[in-house]
């Protein structure tokens, strides 16, 4: 046999192992320290209830011979998928449910959509980035160029035409950053991937963060983009489902390259790799969708809004300069005093007993930054923003 | 963008299409005509008590912040690993659970785990198989030697030291015939994997069917397996959970090639392209390993058992060639008068209004050869048999 020697390109990420040794050591050190933790990109808030009785109530029925289910459609169900395409078009986006796919998460999706790639693309990805755009295309052996995310550019890099991609990857509202495209610089994005005969792959897991119309809630809010972009979006953020597993992909009839069809190609995927989202699954994340779990999910994001805005107003207050922050549950922050990220980080821990992210950890440009999140406990969001107000402040 | 040309290489499979359109051809020009489906290879009998009940109580933990899960482990949680390692245990094979890796079937894993293997690997598929084998490796370009699985070996095809090959695919007990390897013919597959540094993808979804010691209930019985095969089992069939989702997959550490590790590859694979299975299944899946878990699963299997025994006994007492029926829940029998798998389709659905699934479907050597499957209801399966014996035994 001969393993995938790609592998061995892969750079092992120590971050989040690395954040958890140093303050594992701390508290070794300082027992009766209280830390305090911003540094996690998970969910804290339960399921809404409406997600919860529509899990009971399937659950239900698999119980009994007469309503079980067995093999779904590998897409997702009807159900699942129109309540979807119902949401895109209050946002003024047309699709047809059948571009819609269910999947077990964005994440999942964002790796395996490459199979319908060859190997011989060349891959554009902002630095810095979510390290699993890299990863993934790494594996697989492709060329990778990299664009910068600077504050020059507001952490929002716009299209060089002197570059030549085939595979262009943009999160928006961007994690690690917070930064989020506008609908005209969207535009700008399109047309340089129709250009260039390149698909944009949009990863939207955070556009529910988006308030009103200050950013782009979809790529297909931008006429063309059905021809060159497949969206990525998820549960996870939007109603909690880090553990419980749904999000979807976009994969138009229009995406079209060299007489191939990359919706077709995806729903052969799917079909011969994958056997569906669990009907249980399915349902819970049907019922985001009524109106109870339209109300219940928006409170559930406004809590964590509302800590976003704290921490915001906090380093506001202290004069930092910071990205994201609203429309997005990241802050990034510049590292005060000239401190490059990791020293930051020893420095917060050591002297308020908080804890981030280094932003040096998601790539070369985020050196000298730093990634707070809004996911905590209101109690933890404000006791940490007084503590660095405190520290920072003197 | 370059699109993955090797997809145009798949070939449609239209088996099941097919199938379904001349049913319901049928149908429509005989409307009073009560058609039986022995054809369907998917579970009827609802999920078992144990089951239901501990997916309600997991739902229950998601819906308070106290007992909340966010993300878990890719690999899946320690309390279901730990279950299957001491479900292999019972069967006298002791596995780390760390080697466990819970998926979201077999399907999925069998797909995704070539992943950590290069593209330039020739595979070694029986025929007839589960086209999944074979579109997955053509989707990759991959070459294919096929092994004839013939009347004459029982459609257990043994090692043939003069085809040199990298990747191998076993089936036991097989899907679409029934067979099932002894641990004495698995010794031979292993002894020849490891004499030419080849992998063995052991796909064992169907073991919870052996009866007793009359087949291999996993590869890892034999010696040495531990550094040339991956095993896939699946909850679809033993428990009922072909639209709940779960299986596992075990990669040993001591299986390596050229330096590499295949078992931490596939780590690095799924903690980069999966995010896990959602924890209310795999809270259904540890309950099926509770001691009412296992009665309640053993009666339903056993249900499906008396089924297959129903359908052999009324073969015998024809006089029909067939395979399976036992330690598995497929009859694969031969066509009676020298028919075509199609013309066997074709007049037992005109004569007796039961439908199968044409062995042609699945490769070149199951022509003249026919699937029944033991999944459908008693009533139906009994109503079916009796009309076979009508029909046949004229």
């Amino acid at each position: 046999m001969k393993l995938n020697t790609n592998y061995s390109n892969v750079s092992d990420s120590y971050l989040f192992s690395t954040i958890a040794k140093k303050v594992a050591a701390y508290q070794a050190a300082n027992p009766g320290k209280k830390v305090l933790r911003l540094g996690i990109g998970d969910v804290t808030l339960p399921l809404a209830p409406a997600v919860i009785s529509a899990m009971h109530a399937a659950v239900d029925e698999m119980a009994s011979a007469a309503t079980f289910r067995g093999y779904g459609p590998e897409q997702g169900y009807g159900f699942l998928k129109d309540a979807i395409a119902a949401y895109y078009l209050e946002r003024g986006v047309k699709l047809d449910s059948e571009e819609i796919f269910i999947s077990d998460g964005a994440k999942s999706d964002l790796g395996n959509i490459l199979d319908i790639f060859s190997q011989d693309n060349t891959v554009l990805i902002p630095d810095p980035v979510y390290p699993v755009y890299v990863d993934t295309n790494v594996m697989a052996g492709r060329k990778i160029v990299y664009m910068n995310a600077t504050a020059e550019n507001g952490f929002l890099p716009m299209p060089d035409y002197s570059v030549d991609a085939d595979i262009i990857y943009l999160c928006s509202p961007n994690n690690p950053t917070g930064a989020a495209y506008t609908v005209a610089q969207l535009e700008e994005w399109v047309k340089y991937a129709l250009e260039k005969d390149a698909v944009i792959l949009y990863d939207a897991a955070y556009e529910c963060f988006i308030e009103g119309n200050s950013a782009a809630r979809s790529i297909y809010l931008v006429k063309g983009a059905e021809k060159c972009a497949i969206e990525f979006c998820s549960f996870s953020k939007m109603a909690g489902f880090t553990g419980t597993r749904c999000g979807w992909t976009v994969v138009p009839a229009q995406l079209v390259s060299g007489g191939l069809s990359a919706h077709k190609m995806w729903l052969r995927r799917q079909t011969t790799k994958f056997n569906g989202v669990p009907y249980i699954v399915q349902r819970g994340a049907a019922a985001v969708f009524t109106p109870e779990g339209r109300a219940q999910t928006a409170e559930n994001l406004n809590y964590y809004k509302q800590n976003a805005k704290i921490i915001a107003e906090g380093l506001k207050q202290l004069g930092i300069t910071f990205f994201g922050g609203e429309s997005s549950p990241y802050i990034w922050m510049q590292c005060p005093h000239g401190m490059t990220s990791w020293q930051f980080f020893d420095y917060l821990l050591e002297n308020a007993q908080v804890v981030g992210t280094p932003g040096a950890g998601f790539g070369v440009n985020g050196e000298g930054f730093f990634r707070l999140t809004a996911f905590g406990s209101r109690q933890t969001t404000q006791e940490a923003v007084e503590r660095i107000k405190a520290l920072l402040g003197k």
